[in-house]
Formats: structure tokens, sequence, C-alpha cells
């Protein structure tokens, strides 16, 4: 199978390991494109190439430069309207990411965080540190347990899947909003669906697991924060752009809730932005996927789908852009820095 | 029933909410005791006991004053040698424990220490405060997962089994090291016997879930740490008398091992204790146990097994102490300070 | 929207509860078509159809006379031949069916089947009642447990999916032949995938739950039973075509295997059939999805979808025939009599 | 350690393994008694002995001649009024039996005998073989689903707790009457304290899984059963002397009830035993407990215990007969015949 491999901005070195490196190239016709040199490489190659691992531009007149072509692999794990995708759904193109690949690794940290927010494990530890901890009950002013406590999802996709399953043993209720699936077919998955005012008022931690769409921005404004009560916690796990960060920063540093989050709107934050201040917040630098073994995934999940397309299957590891929702999504892209 | 009831250094408030605590006087006819003026109150009322509530001295003396006695419950919730055990066994004086209610608490944070220690949560909060955060997978050095990694335990009695029915989702080998429990017995709960040294040498995370014995004190030493491999995690839950402290600081602050303890020799720990300092570990004052959602299930348990012995049928909520093992615990009192 | 419903050879009353069929009609614009008096009737009113429900042939002549047709459900649950695949995926038109409303009354029914062959639930009773029983040790000559044990599946759909969630408990190794799915990807759902010929080698009961396709026709025979160990069960849930019913006579009627089936070649079979005499097999006329609470789950399915492509969104409850497959499959439409 | 062996009415060879019976007699100092000459054989030898494994008669005068002796343990795995129990008790002398050996091999046929009366698989079987069978939904009467369906239990010991595992995937709301256990404590193992009516009037399945005593004989009758709704389905696994069978033939033979049992009040059953011809019943002939691989799990469970007990630890892996409830146990010894 002709493959044109363009994976910048991530690097081969990242996305695959070295058995599935070895075995991507030698299970396969690649042309390796040079992101230094790009010009006329793609003209070149796309009247031969059967897939293309790319995030580069490809609208009406590349792809039909590309008669061959049955798949498109986006190896930064966003979908962009880079592409013309109305073109590849009727032509049978699939538009595919690995994206799944961050579920468990985000459910895991995102269990980690909503564990020390509930027991404020983080402040502890510092107050320890300063010489100022608090023994046994004197030290666990705020602290409650998940176990059988009230849940809310903000989102269930495979992040809220992945979590979802890491908190079974919890026995919790969990209440999911996510106005892109059918109430019934939340409750197959175990979950009672619920709207967004019922998930914030009802639940003792929030996740927001979304992906950002053009419906969605700025969902955790001051107004919807207020519905939730007091003491409440709040793990912001997908997107900055969902939440008001000064309401966030509002809400946290009154004390009225605690609040973690591991996406910023601007990243890095300025070294003087005043929410590094704000007591009630935990804090991580966008570190919640991005592990090493993660990011090998990739690799190993395009291969899986490479193999069932060359055998005239269709792809089952990756997931496909959505003719309905693709064009709501708002992801930005990696910065290449 | 006939009661005497004498929680201290525990307080009747501290064990049972308010609706417990209604039920308990309304339906037993109980002696309170004033922790201020014990003097000649046990002789006057032990002949008349049915089941005592007390964590004080229960010698042969004592006990013949008592031919009614069917059960000693101790709140405190550590089996000490103040109690003619041999006696109690003898003439079926069932003494229990209402310990298992620390078990979840514990094991939520345990659970919650573990992935601070997998991903540095605690450390890159602080990170992000001081300003010198490390985004993505700059961010994450040493960062792993726990999904389909190796973990072990020493010990597994109820805050094993609670943490080990967290664990379930991610799918983890388990190995346990329980010298007081067949090998065949730990594989029908789910786990993997192992020696001690295949649990060090073997797993990633390490938690610590022994009661302290006349066997096992200081079993965590230079010697033993030095059988755990590079980067791996250790988390301290159950008693500070099986560590040795030093060895801990030393392991954990040439970067080695990861260590998290919730337990120390004294606590309070001295304000200039040189392992405040120590980096690479993450402190706990003695908070796992202690939240009064806990704390008054001790209530409810025992009201629970008083509701069995009034009805003639052995206790089940409790935990009973063993004539084999009792004599072995070595748990320090709770401090009255 | 506007919907054209035709769910024969189903029954409008067999596919919806009460109340899902008052939604069905209150909710949209539905031209409700008489089996009896098609003619016409498509022609009439696909130029303004939005969603077609039906089972009768849809050629690129029909198709171009449904400019806004965005769906077709296909509530006999079979992908049939009967439509031109190539030009709905060309022009965004989704090809569903709510056939996963089978899995659950099929995976239950298979693990009973299961049970019945291990135990010989069905044969001790027909002793029993023939005064020929025999107690105790005795009576269990080949009786074996599943917990613990080795099973294996031919095909991980739906249905397979179902019936190993209802294995989970029993703590077995669980071998999957599935060519249409990567290893990897089978092993993330926590099975093995495995060779046909492991499969059967190193099993104790193999499920049949593979749908039938151009490729797996008769692939239980002669020659394949023969690679499973002697006393080894097979439970044929899927379909017939899969297996040659004359080798499973022979090799259940020799007591070499303990087979059981809910499906056979021709429907109904034969009352002089000589299969119906076989000793070691056990028989169930299709019975295994024909629940009146499954059917009427297709109703339920097709309106959460439907609501999915009222608000523009993808359907997730039903399956979508994929371009690739849909051309592989071979079910037979159900017998109109 | 030295240890007197007398197993029957079990075989040595029944209750080991080859393997275990070699560890059993190579690791200990064991005293084989002859059936046929037990004459002064007891008397000989128990004053040296540490532990029985027997269930002749050990009252007061025997057990006086036994000061070494630490546990007996009954092989039959019914407790019997044949031991000086609260001397034994006293002493700190354990009365052990591997009993939960039979929990999971129950389990299975339950739920196996379950599934068959909900979807009638031994009745379809028998009509198939008859030429009377019908086809899909006309075949399936009755059929219902275990999954999410409402479930009761009477007694939750063992066997309880091992078929409460098996159905967890079914989801299904599980009642439980145990006039043992405290409701707090069924909570905790997931499941929901009940009266006896609840369970009867609100389950579809209503599985008898409790000990025989001397307050529960005969609590099925007529007027019990009386309470259950109308096809309601009851599965008797643990001892007939639960259940009027009169009334469980009357229930089951107006085809109100559908009604399974593995035991009977006499067996063998008389050839013209009515019952045996009692429409809406399923049969099995005490077969649910009695594997080969049920019966090595005794010696297994024995060994594990003989091991804690030479190590001067608790037995864990046996149930210890209990104060409180042995006096209230009505198990029949097993015919030795």
């Amino acid at each position: 199978m002709k493959i044109l491999f363009d994976p910048s901005p991530r690097t081969t070195k990242e996305i695959f390991s070295d058995q599935h490196r070895d075995a991507f190239f030698a299970g396969h016709d690649v042309v390796e494109v040079d992101p230094m040199a790009r010009a006329g490489v793609y003209e070149r190659h796309l009247p031969q190439t059967e897939v293309l691992i790319s995030q580069q531009p490809m609208g009406r007149d590349r792809l039909d430069l590309a008669p061959h072509l049955r798949a498109i692999f986006n190896v930064e794990t966003n979908f962009l309207p880079n592409i013309d995708y109305e073109t590849c759904f009727a032509r049978g193109i699939h538009v595919l990411t690995p994206a799944s690949v961050f579920a468990v690794p985000v459910a895991e940290i995102g269990l980690g965080m909503a564990l020390s927010l509930a027991r404020n494990i983080h402040g502890a530890h510092s107050d320890f540190v300063a010489g100022q901890e608090a023994y046994g009950l004197e030290g666990n002013g705020q602290a409650e347990l998940l176990s059988h406590s009230r849940i809310g999802f903000v989102g269930f996709g495979d992040l809220g899947r992945a979590l979802h399953a890491l908190l079974r043993p919890f026995a919790a209720t969990i209440r999911v909003y996510d106005p892109w699936l059918p109430d019934d077919y939340l409750r197959r998955q175990g979950v009672l669906p619920a709207t967004l005012d019922a998930v914030l008022g009802d639940s003792r931690v929030v996740f927001v697991v979304a992906s950002v769409t053009s419906e969605n921005t700025h969902l955790f404004d001051r107004k919807t924060l207020a519905k939730m009560p007091d003491g409440a916690m709040l793990v912001l796990l997908s997107r900055a752009a969902l939440a008001d960060f000064d309401a966030l920063a509002h809400e946290a540093g009154s004390g009225r809730l605690r609040i973690a989050t591991d996406v910023f709107p601007q990243e890095p934050v300025s070294p003087d932005d005043p929410i590094r201040r704000v007591p009630g917040m935990l804090f991580s630098a966008h570190r919640a996927g991005a592990l090493t073994s993660a990011l090998e995934q990739i690799g190993a999940l395009v291969l899986e789908d490479l193999s069932q397309i060359a055998r005239g299957l269709p792809p089952v590891s990756c997931r496909r852009a959505e003719r309905e929702t693709v064009g709501l999504l708002r992801s930005k892209p990696i910065d290449v820095t």
C-alpha cells in the first residue's frame, strides 16, 4: 500500500515505538515528507497515494489529484478545517484519528486530580513541607469520599467512557450531560442522562470531558458555576475554551468551589498571570495526555487500521470524522514552536 | 441489653451520627462512663453488663465480675494487650472492632497518592504555582500509567481488599505478600500470591497495607528498599513502624524511589525534622482514615452487631479478635492529648 | 421529518411498544405503506422523503427520486443486496439496522445453552421425568464448570460482546477468532485474539456468533470439528449456514462433542429429519432472539437515531452498513409466510 | 502435626486430587481410620491428636481424651449435632468445614436452571425432539430476560454470594431475605435487604439458597408461594426441607409458577412419585454440587487450613462452626448406601 507520510507537528520517533516504526516502513511503500521541503511533494505523489498520514491542507484540488486515496490519518489527533471533508465522504475516503490513545492517560490523571481535590492531597503535602500540617480529623476539613457519591460528566466520548470505567468500583451515581447522544444510549452505558443543570446541581464532582465545539465555548461561566453546590469540585480535562477562566478563579479563590484544570486559554501561562496564586485550584500544565506511552499508541492504532484497509475491511481502531459533526469541532492545532 | 459504654479516647459524638446515637440509647440499657470519674464504675456495673464498649483494662479479675458479658467492642479500632483474651475466648465473649470503617477512606486516598506519585500531580502543581511548570511531554518526566502495570501489596486484610477493588479497572497484575494467608486463598481473591522479594522486585507501585505485628517491624529498611527497581513507587498507608524512615528518606531523597506516606514514627513530626525537605516524598499527616463519615460508621457497625448479639446471632460486621493473632498485633493506642 | 414507513416483513405492532408507536407517529410526518398496495407509492413519496424505513429494493433509480433522503432503516435487521449501497454512501445516506437489539437476548440463551450442555440440565431433566435419573456424582458424568475454563468465540460483533459481558464473572480464558478485527483491538476488549485452530483446539466451549459471509459458509465442517477436543461443546447461535449439519450430527451422535443449535439450514425442520434423534444435541427452534421485548427495542433504537438525524447529529444507536463489508454479508431474508 | 483421619462417608480418593493426597500424607503424621474397624482407635490416638478429620461423635468424653486437639474438620460438609461444640469453643478447638467448595458449582447450575426456566430451554428441546417445536416468537410464550429484571434470594451465605457474582452482568435488582444478617451488611455486599414477602412479591426469579435450620423448615408452603406473581420462577438449590413439595407441585402443575429443584424430600425419588409428571417443573437429581472437581477442592481447602494451623495462624479457607448458629442447623447426613 502506497503511503504518503507527513506526521508533522508530531515526529516519527514520537508516534512509533521502534518496533512499530520498523513494521510500518517494512510493510508499506512509504514516501516520507520532509517538512522543510514540501513544495511539489504532494502534487508529485498524490496520484499514486492510497493512504495519507498528514495534517496538511487537503482541499478539493488536492483530493482531485488522488484518485486512489482510501484514507487520511490525522496523527495530530484534532480534526481541523483543513480538509474538504464532504468530498472525502462522497468518495469513500476515511478520515481517521487515533485520538482515543489519550483516553486512558487523561482518565487516570483525572481520577487522581479528583482524589487530590476530595482529600486535599496536594495541599496537605505543601502544608507538611511548610511545617504547617494538621493531623487526623483536623487536617481533613472538606475531605469527602468518592465512593457512593454523586458524580457528573459533561461529555461522554472516549475520555468519558474511560473515566467511567475507572470510577465503577466507587459505585457512585453518575449523571451525564452530552447533547450529542440519546438518553437511552447513555442508559445502556450504565450512566444516567441528565440536563446540564442537573449535572451541575446534583454532583459533588463534575468532570469536563467534552470536545470543544462551536456550541459549548465558555459553557462554564459565572452563571453556570453558580449552579454547583458549595464545596463541589470541578475537574477540567478536555479544552480550556469550555471555561471562562475568570469565573473559575473567582469561584475557587473565594473557597466556594474546588477546581482542577489541565488546560489553559493561553499556554504557556504568563509568568505573572494572577491565576497562579488562586487558592483552591489544582494546576497541571497540559500534561494529562502527553505520555511517551500514549504517543507511541498513535502509531500502533494507525498500523491496526492500515492493516484493516489493506485487507479491504473497515477501520475500527481509529475514530472517524463524521459528516454531521466534523464541522462543529473547534480544537486548536498543536503549537509548533 | 445492658451495655457499659466508655468509648474514650473517642467521643460519643464522634462515633455516632445523631440518628444512630439516638437509636443506640433508645434501644439499649446504656450506662455511660464518665472518663473523669471511672473509679468504682466498672466494679459496680460489670455484674449486670452484657456488652462492654470500652478500651479500659479487662484482666481476669474484671472479667470474673461480668458473668453475663457476651461481647467487648473496641471502638478505638486497635486491639491492644489490655484484655485477657484467652479468658474471653474460653467464655465465648466476642472481642470486636469496627476497624473496617477505615478501609474505603484509606483505600481512596491510597489510590490518590499512587496516582499523584505516578503523574506527579502534587509536584507539577507546586511547580505551576512557582511559575516553573513544564508543559506536555516535557512536564511528564517519570510519568507512567497504572493501567496494565504491575502492582504489589504487602498485607491483604480489609484495607488491601478495599484497595484491590478500586484497582480492578486498571487491569494491573497484582502480587500480594501476606504471610498470614494461604496462597490459594489469595488466588481465589483474584490476586497473585508472592514472596516479599517478588513483590518488591516486580512492582511499579507497592502499597504497604499490613497491620504492624511483632514480626514485621521495620520490614522496609535499606536492604528491602534496595530490591525495588529504579523509579518504583511506595505508598505507606498502615503504620509507621513497618518502615525505617531514614531508609525511606535516603531512597526518595536520592531520586531513586518515589515514596508517599500517611504515617510517621512520631506524630506530630518535629518542625525541624529533615524529612520535611526530602524531595521525592509525598506527605500526608495521618489523614487517611480520619474522616467524619468514617468515624460515624464506627457507631453504625457497632449497632449492627449489637442487633446480631441481641438476636442470638454471631456478629458479622465488626472484625473479631482471633486467638492466634491478637497477641502479635503491635498497634499503638491513639494519643490522648 | 418526512418518513416513508414500510416495516414489512415486520409489523408496526411488533416493532413498537404502544408508547413508542405513538411517539413515532406524533413526532414525525409519516407515510405508512400498505404492503398489499405498494404500486406507485414509493415513486409518489420518495421525492419528499427524508428517512425511509423499508426493506424494499432501493436501486439507483429509486435513490435518484429521493434527493432529500438522509437515512434508510432496515428493521428486518439483515442487510441484503437490495440497495445500491455505493450510491447511498456517496450521497451521505446512512443505511442503518437496529440489529443489536438481539444481542442480549441471544447472549442470555447462549449462556443458558452452554450451562445446559456443561451440566446436562436438559438431559438430566428428561431422565428424571422418565424415571431414569442418577443422583449426585453418578449423575454428573461429563459435568464441568465454566468458571476458570477455556472458552472460544468465532466472531466478536454485538453478540460476541454481549456474551463476553455475561461471561466475565466466570473468569475464563476467552480466545476469539474474528478475521475482521485487529488483534490489538480484541486485546483492548479483554479477550485473546487467536487463530481458528487455536480457538477450536484449546476451548471447552466454542460459541459461534459470527455473521454469515461469503467467506465463512460451512466453516464448521467435519475437518474443523475434528480439531475440537473430546467432550468439548459447541453452541451455534448466529446462522445455520456457518455449519455443515451432517458434520454436527456426526460428532454429536457419536458422543464425541456436545452441540447446541438455535438455527437450522431449513426452517421449519422436516418432521422426519433424522437430526431430531441425534443424541448429544440440544435443540432450539430459532427462538434465541425473537422475544417481544427485543422486537420492541427495534422501534426504540429507530426513534433514538431519528432524533439524532433530526438534530443534525450522527446516528449512534443503530449499526451502519459499511462500504467494505456490506457486500460480503449473506443473511437470508425472514420468511414471509 | 498429628492427624486422625476418618473422612467417611467420603473417601480419601474422592476428596483429594492425587497431588494433594500425596502432600497431605507426606506433610503430616496421619493415622488413617478404617471405617470397618473403628473400635478403640479413637481412644488410642486421641491423646496425641492435634487435628481430627472426622464426622464421628465427639462428645465431652472423647474431647477430654484429646488435650492437644486444635481443630476438627468436617469433610462431609454438614455440621451435625455429633460434637460437643460448647466444649470445643471453650477450649479453642476450631470446628471447620470446607462447605464453600460447592458454592461455585451450585451457583453455575442454578444460573443455568434459571435461564432454562426463563427461556424454556429444556422444554423447547423436548418439543423439538418430539417434532412439536414452535419457531421464533411463537415458541417464546413466557420467555423473559434476566437482564435488568428483579431477582430474589432467600439466604445469602457462600452460595448466595457466588450466585450474586455470576448475576452481576445482568444488572438486575437483587433483593435478599436473610434473617441472620444485618440490613446494612447486605447493602455493603451490593444487594437490597428485604422481607420475605417483598422478595416473593417483587421478583421474577427467586433463588432458594439458605441453609436449612430449625426456623425455616417448609418455608415455601402454599401460603408463601401464593405471594409470588403469576409466571414467576423459583429455583430450589439448597435443601428440600425448605419447601413443601406438594405446594410446589400444585403451583407448577397449574402453570402459575415455573419451578426448578435440585433436591427432594426423599432421595432417590420413588419411581411412581407423581411429581415426575408435573409440567412446569425442571428436575435435577441432587447433581448441583457433586462434581469431581468440587469434591477435590475439599482436600485443597483442608490442606490450606492445616498449613495455617501448623503455623499458629487462624484458619481462613474453611467455614467455622459458630457458637450461636451451629445448634440451629438441620442438614441431614449424607446417606451411606
